[in-house]
């Protein structure tokens, strides 16, 4: 029997995956070329679907990385001269920040504890921060930053390039790229597929400063997928490297299905199926959500901390094939995790509750 | 009708690749935690299959990236403080050159003509040069290095790092990791699989340096994929980011069918379609070998030039469902690529050499 998973990130499948993948390889997607015509269709259909999807304008490029922790590393290299300023709550923001460090950049932070969120009127950016980098959506702990935060904290710096982690949310959060510059995420959260694939999105805005720091003597943006070589073959739906052909297939027909479900019904199934999570948590004596802000309590991946043992919970559910993710860190034995990603309907989410329960 | 890929890759995916896709969609394997034994378990058995391939001993070990040209830029970022030196007879060693440029690398560079290659004998290696870069095939020009002169610059140079490009022949060079330091490889050439994995194999020898150029305060190796993180994660199979776990299953999957095969057979039977295609070019009016001297002629990546015009030798040959790849490049007019892989049968070079014949 076939498992559920719950878990966030590589997660269940989009229910529609296999039959992508089969007709991908009845039409020998795995050994076209990337310099084909073929390729230039399925890099600009997926752009496409997903430009539809997230509502990304003409602004802004689409660019795809071996994983969203490779886009750590492009975003800084490529948009930051001296100064990065990082709003740090757990995990995955840590490591945004942590990569800055490593590459020597002039780090600026702002830390809350796990289980913690951002609401704009808490932060002051540093003068000479170049690029805000933060997580709509923190994997670790489950907080997100509302898109609506995220925008009055970005008309409030208007000229600071904001960079936004939505590894484990997109394409939930409605971001408004008209002033957003940036985002990125991975292909195994909320669109259903394997690992090994991230998406990098980022506006003119990058690119400039991207070119202005390359005519520098002294810093370097790097050579492997820099912005402005990723955005020249671009211009023509090509990538510098051979890409993951087959996964970008498969990520715009996922996006097309989202489409034709439409974002406004994905958005609102989400929220459905959260409220229902969290509804059962406030009012378990078993388990709580360890977020207690509500306004900071992610819509996709819910952590909960539990009263018995984390590793006794995710191993009964396990028995009726249902396979939770463990709390992060050192939360491992006091937490569980519960994606909950547009692959798990409804129907799902109840018959796992139906199993904590017990 | 289904085509077959005489690209040199993406190419024809390896006839074992679709039952190995099933079963790993059958056991979840897009679903399933790289933190999770299932996973590390997958690692341990790749590497296993590797090392018996290839004969790489303990002390180096074995990476996952996103591609090939990845490598380059991790390679030069962890092994090279100052100066790198670099053969260069073709695109792909040119654009590893070109990368330590952009890394702002103090370069040395010995070059020959596209359809020339290199011997021990040609090589002198500047004194403070680091690392030698070298590429086994050339897939731009189809030129290869003998392993046994690149033993022989290696013995004549021990104290240097080398880095071997073996994205299009890995399987075939039976390079000696006993004194061979790093090389790398991608798994949509003669592996038979879609792009999307690079594999980069790296020796102590490269930890060390990377460890000792990480204490620079003037100097980064990165923060992304970094050596000593990789090698870290890597002592308890797993990866600092989220893997393509999928395509890291298959590679262990076909390494294991080579292993069954054997690779002296695999090397053999390569030598022996090699030598059906550079004879029947050599017998041609209408096509030569674009390498002129036999032993720089690839094994694994022909390069033909053609005195029809090449588009027409191409489409000629699409008719029969033959996929036959352009030259490189300004070469596109004039040459058609042949790659002969373990994918292709010598039943299937006999067709394609038919096809041309007409």
């Amino acid at each position: 029997m076939q498992n559920t998973y719950f878990t966030p990130g590589p997660a269940e499948l989009y229910p529609t995956f296999q039959q992508h993948l089969q007709v991908a390889m009845d039409e020998q997607i795995g050994s076209i070329s990337h310099r084909s015509q073929r390729f230039r269709d399925i890099y600009k259909f997926t752009d496409e679907q997903l430009r539809i999807l997230l509502s990304i304008p003409a602004t802004h490029g689409i660019f795809f990385m071996g994983s969203a922790s490779e886009v750590w590393e492009r975003m800084l290299l490529n948009c930051v001269e001296h100064e990065s300023f990082h709003l740090v709550n757990g995990s995955f923001s840590q490591k945004f920040y942590d990569y800055a460090v490593a590459l020597h950049k002039h780090t600026h932070v702002l830390e809350k504890p796990f289980g913690e969120g951002f609401d704009a009127a808490d932060i002051q950016v540093p003068e000479y921060a170049e690029v805000v980098c933060l997580a709509q959506n923190e994997t670790s702990s489950g907080v997100q930053m509302k898109t609506s935060e995220i925008h009055k904290l970005k008309r409030k710096y208007p000229k600071k390039l904001f960079c936004v982690d939505m590894v484990s949310s997109a394409p939930y959060p409605d971001l408004d790229f008209g002033i957003i510059d940036s985002a990125f995420f991975s292909v195994q959260k909320a669109f259903g597929m394997p690992a090994g694939l991230g998406v990098w999105i980022a506006s003119e805005a990058c690119l400039a400063k991207a070119e202005q720091l390359q005519k520098s003597d002294t810093l370097t943006i790097g050579a492997h997928h820099t912005l402005p070589t990723l955005w020249k073959q671009y211009k023509t739906f090509e990538t510098p490297a051979t890409p993951n052909a087959l996964f970008i297939y498969l990520l715009g027909k996922i996006a097309e299905d989202f489409n034709r479900i439409g974002i406004e019904t994905i958005r609102k199934q989400t929220e459905e199926k959260a409220r229902t999570i969290y509804k059962f948590l406030d009012s378990s004596d078993t388990y709580q959500s360890f977020v207690k802000q509500e306004r900071h309590r992610s819509q996709t991946v819910v952590v909960a901390t539990t009263q018995k043992p984390a590793a006794e919970v995710i191993a009964a559910a396990k028995m009726k094939h249902m396979i939770v993710g463990s709390g992060y860190g050192k939360f491992k034995e006091s937490q569980i995790r519960i994606a909950n990603f547009p692959a798990t309907s409804a129907e799902q989410i109840s018959a796992l509750i139906e199993q904590l329960k017990q």
